[in-house]
């Protein structure tokens, strides 16, 4: 694995993934927002270290305790206690608390043990749940997500996550576009 | 310099950093929130990176649209008007809604022109205002701000606002604790 940095592992491979994301975004007027808890604003970062970035970034929220979580996306704490923080229902919940509470057409959210401490029975360390979720033209968004199982270290897994939570967006806006 | 990475300059140094930042905070059981502009979410990345900031970083807003300032902070739109979204008005409003809008103590905000666009007239890239804020036991808190005049990239912008803002925070906490 490319460490080029102790922050974000393969920092430079992920920016060049910007500018795909970017244009597909730009190409559709749509912003993008964030709700991160393991990554704590790395894939904010991460997107706005590109000039140009606020074309198509919005907003990010660090809900890095239970309590932001409820309070800035209105993810119920009744679903946090039922389920975890790290749990599928929390991840879509924070998709959709994004969007709700931003300008954005699309939110990305993760939660997830990054380690080395906060794993529970069924839950280990790499664990992360990454949910997405579209504005949609008529209706109410729905949100969608992936559990991901990631190996190595806290930077490793923050690392990992970003990338897959790019590369879920990417994916998305190409199934969008697709006649 | 030293660039050991391509998102954030100085990783591992800023990295160091943090444990006194931390130790001094969970001292006081206190805990910290940023609200980012320039620095896109960097400040949250960095404080969340060490295992166990849970203790004392509670949240961060990622406030990179002048609407995302309004909605998620709380600063008037007519004070981002009237003064431009890199003043030392909004910096300090932007401090004052981090506390506002968390359960924090310690709020951190930054605002400014990481470049190489958006300079305009009296304000070129690399003009950064920090500001912070503490809750008070009794009364309303008061925010406090410095301008910051960066050379460099815009890395280099970026990574030397997060240190100059960790060192406002270490600063802040070392003359609290004065007898």
């Amino acid at each position: 694995m490319d460490h080029d940095d102790t922050l974000l592992n393969g920092a430079a491979t992920l920016q060049a993934s910007l500018e795909p994301l970017g244009n597909a975004l730009r190409g559709r007027g749509w912003r993008l927002a964030t709700a991160e808890s393991c990554t704590g604003g790395l894939i904010a970062a991460l997107c706005t270290s590109v000039a140009g970035s606020s074309d198509w970034f919005d907003r990010g929220f660090v809900t890095y305790s239970n309590a932001a979580k409820s309070a800035q996306l209105g993810v119920p704490a009744p679903l946090i206690e039922a389920h975890g923080a790290v749990s599928q229902p929390v991840a879509e919940a924070m998709a959709l608390g994004a969007l709700a509470h931003s300008e954005a057409q699309l939110a990305l959210a993760v939660t997830g043990i990054a380690g080395p401490g906060g794993a529970v029975p069924g839950k280990p360390v790499g664990t992360v749940w990454l949910a997405w979720a579209c504005r949609q033209p008529e209706g109410t968004p729905e949100a969608h997500s992936r559990l991901l199982t990631l190996p190595g270290d806290r930077t490793a897994v923050r690392s990992a996550t970003v990338a897959a939570a790019l590369q879920a967006a990417q994916q998305l806006l190409q199934a969008l576009s697709r006649p």
